[in-house]
């Protein structure tokens, strides 16, 4: 597996390199994130035709997701979903609002197993002291532990790929990989060649600024490869790779990010005896779903901290908005008192009126967008954050070991026995 | 289970008759679409506290997705997926953009059983012969069941409930069943009482007007409780009923929709020889994969029709904004020739300049924003026609019984054993 990032400088030559490599070393699954250009998609698909027939490029958004998969194994159903939060639009300069960041599944056949691939491309990190888009990567982590978690049930193996934007055990991995059960490739593997410590963003690369990796001169490690199997089938990793920068024959590496290659091996474990579903690796021992119950107690605090965060800045805005509306006023009084009193005669400050009125509704233009961007940020985290409470309450009511009492009630009637013939304790 | 719908007329009113409705009939889960106001959702939270303490409200966008979830059974998860396209904003006297259209999903513990719960509500049908909106609908139709089929593998039971604003026959309703393999439950229920033909618009109802059900005047069917089960539980249909219209005691009735009340038979049925997870109903067998590949291709016809239109009304609002653009290079000319030729005394019509030049940026910003709209309804279209496509293929392998031999290429290598160690070729 592969997974590559894209930047603009010397697109077409790296598309090219890229095409090349994976027509070389042939990887069963290639994961490709930020392939803005339909064009390249296209380029890749057609040369990668007879290694990888078969390919989904996921459509969403102005500009698109960017995620594209190559398989050799035939898919059989895509799904795209979109995350609900990815940062500002006004933050242009960092552009990851118009990328339209999502999480791409796709079901494969590999074998007689069937293999959910997930591809996805979290919000970046530009300032890792003071990062006013924490809130947001952990809405999306969640969103993607909660994806992965109700897709997957079907599946014999799960297969997670991309530029995740988080170091190893920053809060959104961690909630990913405790609530999911996804476990690293890198901290798995038997063998393993490429940067020191897996990192995938090294100060070697032409196309980065050092500013990305600042205080971490020997890079970060911020792209994955996380799997995990099922009763039906064990996975691990044989060994992983990772490109180091520099390209033989080449000025300039294929991406801006390295590329990580995982070699991942497949047992198929059919026991017709095991009805259930759960996966080898059981999540949800009492010391995990401790642990898990911390970690979301510490995302939800993040997520409060950012709506916080978001309903100071639409107050900000509705009181600019007003500042606006009431200097319109102000000047419309102004301009009517000559008029009223004076006759349409009077001379009077034509242009200074139409630029203040100009100033005037931009500023309510501008205030009235973000009130509306600030309303739809603050339901979002608002959502994330009743997910993670709801999450919360039926993570302790496990650890409990019982069922709960009913909340917010005294005396209680017993359910109707509408449903299920017999309620067993087993849960 | 219920399903309930509101407007705005006497809406505390009704709120209030749905609360003290909710209370005495006590269902396990009541499903509500069109709960705009977080308000009322608190009013009935507050009200149902003690009968249904397990509850939930999606949250989405600006308005919100409307949907909520009362349940008697504790609500473990909860997952949103909101559809891609929905609708214009520009049609803003059919609202349906801006109400943000979702499916919510809630997994719920009945007894020892695994239930997913479904609630949404699809885009509107404001006129069955020339219905511009039917792309939209056939691709949340899409989107829906791909939601619930990929997050469902888990489940014991599903159940969907929620106003489909599709008639029993029409194609995005069948795309739904097939695929899924939801049951109606007013077609499989042992007895009924309720409004003729299960119809829930009908035309008594003060909160609509004729031009909706015109020209079914008995009324439609577009409000639905579906439900599968599953190796491990059956599920069927005991009795259902629909409001009748009127409330007794009351001028108005509840909502512009009746409500509809189903009781669901549980049977769990563990057998722990069936290792599997495919439901007792299996959807795979050739006929009904032969009418699913026909439903699939004529949804893909219905998006494809879509797309064409969606292409050219962003023809053509590039040919506006050129136009529009056009006209401001005119002008600017026609001002700069006497600004030139006579200079600046010459007396110039300065407020038809700037009307005129007020209507090109008008025009300019109006076309941007409409290309911007029609580029996304584009992509959203093309990545459903993708899936779809992708289904088809994968739908046709089946039905054929073996895999498929891989497309494109004339001469294949083996595809490396690096991942499954053994090919059964059951699948």
């Amino acid at each position: 597996m592969l997974g590559i990032r894209y930047l603009s400088k010397y697109c077409s030559q790296r598309y090219h390199m890229i095409g090349e490599l994976l027509c070389k070393e042939k990887p069963d699954i290639v994961l490709l994130q930020e392939v803005w250009s339909e064009k390249d998609y296209l380029f890749l698909k057609k040369k990668l035709s007879c290694t990888h027939p078969y390919t989904h490029y996921f459509k969403s958004g102005v500009i698109g997701s960017g995620l594209a998969i190559f398989s050799k194994h035939r898919i059989h159903d895509t799904l795209l979903h979109r995350y609900s939060l990815n940062g500002y639009p006004y933050m242009a300069h960092h552009g990851d609002w118009f990328g339209g960041k999502a999480v791409g599944m796709a079901v494969l056949s590999l074998g007689n197993l069937t293999a959910n691939v997930y591809v996805t491309h979290l919000h970046a990190e530009y300032n890792r002291e003071k990062d006013s888009y924490l809130a947001h990567r952990v809405v999306q982590a969640w969103e993607l532990q909660q994806f992965i978690r109700h897709t997957s049930a079907g599946a014999d193996v799960v297969i997670l790929g991309g530029d995740l934007n988080m170091h190893p055990q920053d809060l959104g991995n961690r909630l990913l990989r405790s609530y999911t059960g996804l476990r690293d490739a890198y901290a798995e593997t038997a063998k393993f060649d490429g940067c020191e410590g897996g990192v995938t963003l090294i100060a070697d690369n032409p196309f980065i600024s050092q500013k990305e990796i600042f205080p971490f001169e020997k890079g970060i490690r911020i792209d994955y490869i996380l799997f995990k199997g099922s009763s039906r089938a064990e996975i691990g990793c044989d060994s992983m790779s990772t490109t180091k920068g520099s390209v033989a024959d080449s000025p300039f590496p294929f991406s801006d990010h390295e590329a990580l290659t995982a070699e991942l091996k497949l047992d198929s474990c059919v026991s017709p005896q095991t009805g259930n579903d759960k996966p080898c690796k059981n999540p949800d021992s009492a010391g995990n779903l401790a642990e898990l119950v911390d970690i979301v107690t510490e995302a939800r605090t993040e997520v409060k901290v950012g709506l916080h965060c978001a309903e100071r800045m639409r107050y900000t805005a509705a009181r600019t908005g007003v500042m606006g509306l009431a200097l319109l006023f102000l000047e419309l009084a102004i301009a009517a008192v000559p008029w009223f009193a004076l006759g349409a005669e009077q001379p009077f400050p034509q242009t200074s009126f139409y630029l203040l009125a100009a100033l005037c509704f931009a500023v309510l233009l501008t205030t009235f967008l973000l009130y509306i961007f600030y309303t739809i940020e603050i339901k979002s985290l608002q959502g994330a954050e009743d997910q993670m409470r709801l999450a919360v309450g039926s993570l302790h009511e496990k650890l409990r070991g019982f069922p709960a009492t009913q909340p917010h009630c005294a005396s209680m009637e017993p359910p109707e026995g509408q449903e299920p013939p017999a309620r067993d304790p087993e849960e």
